[in-house]
C-alpha cells in the first residue's frame, strides 16, 4: 500500500534535517583507510555506531571451509581480509511489515600513488556538489545512508515495523565472500537493498567476475647472454595478447545475452597489476600479472576459468620461454556469477514509487558490467535484490568523488522504500 | 724480463698452498649480502683485512659533483650506494718495478626470489668444482684473489717492488661511479688489472651501457569503464616494442664495428624490471619499466640516449593512452662508454706469459657485451687495462657459480703477472 503523502513528506524532511550529520558521518568513514585486510578499525567504529542506535549487534569472522564448499565462494589467498563482519539487527515491537537486508561494504580499493591525487585520498574534501576521497562513492556514501535512514525515522518518533539486518561487510572488492558469509550465517529476509553508487538507477543485471594471477618464472641469465624471448616480462606480454583475444571472443557473444545484447563491450579484461624482475641488467626470470575478467549473468565462472587456461596454453605453445617454463594460473579472488533482478517484483515497484517521490523522476534500470554483492541474495536467497544508490565518478580511480545532491536523493528514496516495504511503527 | 723459472714455480706453489685459505676468505665475502647500498659491512671487513696485511689504508665517499662534471660519470639516483670505497696501498722499499692498479667490485646484483635458488644465495656452497652463491663469481672470487696474490708473495718472503693500489669499489653493477671515483681521487699507475670472471681470457673490448627508466602515468578508471588502450601497463608494452626495433637497428650496425663485427647480437636491450598498477579490478594508471641497453665501444652514450628518446616518442605517437600521457624517461644508472684493450701492449704480453705458465694454455682475447670498470682506466688514464679472472656461470642468475679450479689458475697467473710487472723484493 503506497505510503501516506504526509508521512512521506515528514520522512523526506527528516532526511534533509539529518543530512549535515550524515555527511559528517560519511567523512568519518572516509578517514579510515579501509583497504583489504585493514577494515578492523572502521568495523569497530561501525559496531559502536550501530549499538548506540539500539541495534542488536553481531560480529563474526568468515568460515573459510563453509565458503569453500559453497558454489558462490571465491578462493582465499594470503591477502584475504581477516576483518570481522558487523551486523546490526533491528527488531520491531510487532512484526507487521516485510523483512529486509540492507547491506554495504566497507572495504576500498588501494588509492595508488598519492601524488596522482589532487588532495590526500583519506582526507575527505568537498568542492561544490562533489565529495572526494578513496571509497567516498564506492561505497561509504551509501554505507552511511543505511544508518541515516534509521536516524530519520527516529527523528519523527518512528521505527521500521519488521526485522532489518544492517550488514557491514568486507571483501566486496576482491571475492564477495563477506556477503556470502552473511548468507551462510543464516540471515533471511523478503528483499535486500544495497546502496552501491548506481547513480539513482536500479541495477537490472550485472556480470560475474573472475580474478586470476599469472606467474611466469624461468631461467635467468646475465643480460650479455640474453637472446630475445628469454625474458619473463615479455613472455608475460604474450600471454596477455592471448587473453585479449579471449576477451574479444566473449564480447562477440554479447549479442546472444538477454541483458547485455546492446552493450558494445560488456566483458572487460583488466590487466590490473604487474611485477617482475629485480635488476635492469639481469634478464628477468619472473613476472606476476594480476587480471580480472567478466562473464555474462547465467554463465558459470568455471567456464571462463577453463577458457583462461586454454588461452594461457595457446600462448605457451607459441613462445620459447613459456614453452620451457609454463606459466602458472592461480585463482586468487572472485569466481562469481552475475545476477539479474527479474522485472516485476513488488520490491522494485516499491522502490520505483519511493524514487519518484524523492526525486520527481522515473526509476530507470541499468546494467552494471562489474561485480555486486547483490548476487548473493539474488542467486542463493532468490529474493528481489535492489542495487540502488548515489551518483559516483572515478570509483577505483584517482580523485574518486560522489555527488552530494544525489546522495540526499538516494537516501530519501531509500527511507521511503523502507517505510513502505517494512512499514513503520511508533517507537 | 721474463720471470725466473724457479721463482715462478715457488710463487705458483705458494698460491696452491694458500688456496684453501683463499676459498675460506671468498666464502666470507659471499656471506655478506652486499647488494647496492648494502656494501658497508663488507667494505669494513675488507678494510680490516687489508690493514692487517700492512697496506696503507684509505676509505672515502664519492664526490657527486665531481662525478657529474666528468664525462664518464653516470647519474645518481635515490638508490645510489653511499658505501665507502676502500683502497689499500702497497709501497715497496725501492720503487724498481712498474706500478699497478688492482681493482675488484664488491657490490652484487639482487638475488631475486630465494625460492628459485637451489640453496640460500648468501650461504656459500661447494659441489665438486663449483662454488655457488650470489656474487661468488661476479666478482668475489676475483676480489679475494687480489689479496691471495699478496699473501703468496709474503709466504715466500717477498713483496712487489712497485706501488700497487688495491681498490675495492662499489657501484660497478649500476653506474661505474665507484671506479671513476678512484680515478678522480688521483691514483695513477702504469697498468690496471681487474679480476672479473673472464673465464681465463683477456678482454679485448667491451660495450658501453645505458640504463633508463620509463614511467607511464595517466588517467585510471574502474575496470567497468575500461576501453582497450587506456591501460598504463599495456601502453608500456608498446614502448618496449619500439625499443626492440631500436635494438635490432643497432645490431645491424655490428658489421661496421671493428671488434664486434662477428658477433650475432652484441647490443642487448634488457627489460629488466617492471612494476605497475595496484589492484586487479582497477585500470592501472601507472607502470614503471627499468631497462638496459648497450653501445659499441667508441660510441658516446648520448647517441643512444637520443635514440631511446626518439623511440619513446614514436611509441607515443602511435598509442592513444601514451599520446594523452607522454611517458617520462629517466637516466637512473649507467651512461658509460665501452673500451678497447689495444693489442700489443707490454702489459698484455706479461699477462700472456703468466697465463701460459700457470695454465699451460695460450691466452686468448675475448669480447664482453657488458659493462666493465676497466673502461675508467682505459679511457681516462689511457693505460693498458687487463680484465682477466676465473670462469663463472649464471652471473646475475640463480645458482650463480664459479669453477674453483679456474680460480686457482687465474690467481696463479695474476701472481706471476704481478711478479713480472712490478718485480719482487725481499720483505
Amino acid at each position: 500500500m503506497p505510503l501516506d503523502e504526509a508521512l512521506a513528506a515528514k520522512i523526506l524532511k527528516a532526511v534533509d534535517d539529518g543530512f549535515e550529520a550524515q555527511i559528517e558521518y560519511t567523512k568519518t568513514l572516509v578517514r579510515y583507510p579501509s583497504r583489504r585486510g585493514e577494515e578492523h578499525a572502521v568495523q569497530d567504529f561501525i559496531f559502536q555506531e550501530m549499538r548506540r542506535r539500539g541495534l542488536t549487534m553481531e560480529r563474526f569472522a568468515m568460515d573459510e571451509e563453509a565458503i569453500k564448499r559453497h558454489p558462490g565462494g571465491s578462493p582465499f589467498s594470503d591477502t584475504h581480509s581477516k576483518a570481522p563482519i558487523v551486523v546490526g539487527i533491528h527488531r520491531p515491537k510487532a512484526e507487521t511489515g516485510r523483512s529486509l537486508i540492507m547491506q554495504g561494504h566497507i572495504d576500498v580499493v588501494p588509492e595508488g600513488p598519492e601524488a596522482m591525487w589532487t588532495s590526500p585520498p583519506y582526507e575527505p574534501r568537498i568542492d561544490g556538489d562533489w565529495f572526494y576521497g578513496r571509497g567516498a562513492g564506492d561505497m561509504k556514501a551509501g554505507h552511511g545512508s543505511m544508518l541515516a535512514v534509521l536516524d530519520a525515522f527516529k527523528a519523527i518518533g518512528m521505527q521500521p515495523a519488521s526485522t532489518i539486518y544492517v550488514q557491514s561487510v568486507v571483501e566486496e572488492e576482491s571475492t564477495g565472500n563477506g556477503a556470502l558469509q552473511c548468507h551462510l550465517r543464516g540471515y533471511k529476509a523478503d528483499a535486500a537493498i544495497i546502496p552501491e553508487p548506481s547513480g539513482g538507477k536500479v541495477t537490472r543485471a550485472n556480470v560475474g567476475v573472475v580474478w586470476f594471477q599469472i606467474d611466469v618464472a624461468g631461467f635467468p641469465v646475465h643480460v650479455r647472454e640474453a637472446g630475445n624471448g628469454q625474458n619473463a616480462i615479455e613472455a608475460a606480454f604474450g600471454v596477455i595478447r592471448k587473453l585479449r583475444e579471449l576477451e574479444a571472443q566473449w564480447n562477440e557473444k554479447a549479442k546472444d545475452d538477454a541483458w547485455f545484447k546492446d552493450q558494445a563491450h560488456p566483458i572487460n579484461l583488466n590487466v590490473g597489476k604487474i611485477k617482475g624482475g629485480d635488476w635492469a641488467s639481469s634478464v628477468p626470470a619472473w613476472c606476476t600479472v594480476d587480471c580480472r575478467i567478466a562473464i555474462y549473468p547465467g554463465e558459470k565462472p568455471e567456464t571462463m576459468m577453463r577458457a583462461i587456461e586454454d588461452a594461457v596454453a595457446r600462448a605457451t605453445r607459441e613462445d620459447r620461454f613459456l614453452a620451457n617454463n609454463p606459466p602458472r594460473v592461480t585463482w586468487n579472488g572472485f569466481t562469481t556469477e552475475g545476477y539479474v533482478l527479474e522485472p516485476g517484483s513488488e520490491a522494485e515497484a516499491v522502490l520505483a514509487r519511493a524514487h519518484e517521490r524523492a526525486t520527481g523522476e522515473t526509476l530507470l534500470p541499468q546494467l552494471i558490467p562489474a561485480y555486486l554483492d547483490g548476487r548473493v541474495y539474488a542467486l542463493f536467497d532468490k529474493i528481489p535484490t535492489l542495487n540502488y544508490g548515489p551518483y559516483c565518478e572515478l570509483s577505483h580511480g584517482f580523485d574518486e568523488r560522489f555527488s552530494i545532491a544525489s546522495l540526499k536523493k538516494s537516501t530519501g528514496a531509500m527511507a521511503l522504500f523502507v517505510a513502505e516495504w517494512c512499514g513503520l511503527e511508533a517507537i
